[in-house]
């Protein structure tokens, strides 16, 4: 059915340009953009039609990395070493996750606190649970937000009670995407944790599956230097990503790839040309400090650069937080590297929006044919009466918080928030 | 009168050590503390005891360095330059406060947006309106928030609309600190902006007023490269510290000086000698390129080290951000520099409250004799199932927002926010 919502509608168009069209009408057709107009086409002059006033009707946020199993130690440990804070912590509070009441009663927090938040989508690694994941992607289909959701798969390099054996891992994998795959705004996105928790046979296997099924993959790659020797020392090869590559985990589907700070050039070209989405998260890298990814060179290259919250290496849910971070560290990089331009408030919001949304299909935009996601974002009047539409969204982005955003739409459906 | 809130008292003992007492009393009287108890003396039995149950009970956060004028303006042309910043949006906006409605209306919810992000206590740099800054003293005792309010002293290289004559700053400077001197939360401090806004007669003049009338001192120093080299230049010194200390101004009376990336040996030497603060913000450091101020080296040379906001270089305003970049920028500052190790939590906590609380008298420790100043801090129920009471802290200060905070006590009297 038609309907339509006014006011002040504003994107991502491309990365250097944010299109402002203030006090228009958008229609949509139950799922999908018809079109946005300055004036109501007299075609549609009968349809139901939602006045936002002077609120910012913007895209949703699209977060492609983040771990659902670690949603309740956010901020917890922050001082301690990588290794040490996974035993510590994170290993032992993902094992529980295969209890079903207390998967149940995290799993409905953090789906909501992602819509909270405006990210409509989601690339998210659960646990080795499948019970667990199981209830996860239910969440989000209950809560009627776009997710990708990862059951993760890990054989060793990790404590026994968290690793799966390879029969078990690939039975879960078949029986998971099998429920999920003809999902809507749920689907299956094939999860090895990272190289050294997985043998070459289990991401082989997990290769030949992503292309039966034309299933997507997420992982990590070239997060910090010492694991960079790690995975080339286990596997006996030249490069990190030459293992996924070998494996057909590395852009044979869609892919997603964590961090990428450390890559070599080989690795970059290969990057580029199997269309590779690099993951920054840039407070997760602050956080375990890994360092931080040259994300001008690669934009540069032609890459594609998405962002993750990396809940919970990284602390904070909202991609607003990483859209601040991802511009404050090429700041940071650019006085160390002055060939290196900082990124844009545009070139970050395009991230967020536009390239995070590409993951999900036509999603990101407010444009014709695309998939009907959007957030109202209600600006305090003071700023409003001194700043102009621009200046708002940069003060949301930067300053403002959940309690901003007024309404959520994701494929033209309200979400309702607890 | 006496009175006791009942709670788990948290707070920083020193730098290294976060001090937990689960289920205590903290009694009070009027604005100091009495003491902290495990069980109840007996002759305390008979006073009126308000039962916080699991809450915590921690200090209040004290901001040593953010500008109220430029508080509309957070978060908003961070992309600019900082002179295009400056011009383009903060000169012109500080100019608006000598207009005693608008300056009104802003303190108004400046003055209580840092009282609900808990920042009991702060030194402020207003703008060179005498009307406008003595609206802000006001309003910050209103509210009941200690504060320190600098009226701005600025003679040159800026704009003619927002300078002072030499003859109007000093009688300016004069009427303000008559007018709050014997203040009792709120009190002057005098606030050249930096070296190259004031002439050396000005900050002469200022210097014998801060010994005259025992006021302390605020400025900024060495904040980027550029900088320090016109510093030199103009005031044809081998060091800007130097400018400020023949001045009278670093450390004759009790001086912040926000920064302080770029310090020459002797200025550190200087600096501790004479014990002045210096007052790291991390996140205006990010926004407007400045660099990392090695805090591991000043801690280890003995040199007091605060926190700030530095709103609107800043674009957070609470502190609880500051702690948390304080430990992430030198997280990256040991990526870089092996032999600097990264800061703590705890210290990080301790420089937002005891080191900050120090500058405002016996305060920011929940200690016998200290001022009554605290927060009520409400963890989610399913945190405080699975993480102990300073893993909760962490939480909080990471994760948390203003709506943890139930309850903000200064001086034994409760805070009313808006």
């Amino acid at each position: 059915m038609l309907k339509g919502i006014k006011g002040n509608v504003i994107y991502g168009n491309n990365p250097h340009d944010i299109k402002i069209m203030d006090n228009h009408y958008l229609i949509y057709d139950d799922n999908k953009i018809i079109g946005v107009f300055s004036n109501m086409p007299d075609y549609f002059k009968n349809i139901y039609v939602e006045d936002m006033g002077e609120k910012l009707i913007i895209p949703g946020f699209y977060d492609l990395h983040l771990h659902g199993g670690q949603y309740l130690q956010c901020g917890v440990g922050m001082s301690k070493q990588l290794l040490e804070w996974l035993n510590d912590y994170t290993y032992d509070m993902e094992n529980k996750f295969d209890q079903e009441d207390f998967s149940e009663k995290v799993y409905k927090i953090f789906v909501n606190e992602l819509g909270r938040v405006g990210t409509l989508g989601s690339s998210v690694f659960a646990t080795t649970s499948i019970k667990g994941t199981e209830k996860l992607a239910e969440e989000f289909e209950k809560k009627g937000l776009r997710s990708y959701v990862g059951l993760v798969s890990m054989e060793r390099n990790a404590p026994s009670y968290i690793v799966t054996s390879y029969e078990k891992m690939i039975s879960d994998n078949e029986n998971f995407i099998k429920k999920f795959k003809d999902g809507n705004l749920v689907k299956p996105i094939l999860t090895p944790r990272f190289a050294p928790t997985s043998t070459m046979k289990g991401m082989m296997a997990l290769g030949e599956m992503a292309k039966k099924y034309g299933v997507p993959v997420q992982s990590h790659i070239n997060e910090n230097k010492d694991e960079v020797e790690w995975v080339k020392k286990l596997f006996k090869r030249k490069a990190y990503g030459d293992v996924y590559n070998e494996c057909g985990l590395y852009g044979d589907t869609p892919t997603l790839m964590a961090h990428g700070i450390y890559m070599t050039e080989e690795e970059l070209k290969m990057t580029k040309e199997k269309d590779v989405i690099l993951v920054h998260c840039p407070d997760s890298n602050l956080n375990v400090r890994s360092g931080i990814m040259p994300v001008r060179k690669y934009l540069d290259m032609g890459i594609r650069v998405g962002l993750g919250s990396d809940i919970a290496g990284g602390h904070k849910i909202s991609m607003t937080e990483a859209i601040v971070k991802c511009i404050q560290l090429s700041k940071l990089n650019s006085v160390f590297y002055p060939e290196q331009e900082m990124i844009s408030f545009s070139e970050a919001f395009y991230m967020a929006t536009a390239v995070g949304g590409s993951f999900f299909g036509r999603v990101g935009k407010l444009e014709k044919d695309y998939q009907m996601d959007c957030l109202i974002i209600d600006i305090p009047q003071i700023y409003r009466d001194y700043y102009d539409l621009k200046d708002c969204l940069e003060k949301y982005v930067y300053m403002g918080d959940d309690r901003w955003i007024y309404k959520r739409f994701v494929a033209g459906k309200e979400i309702d928030i607890l």
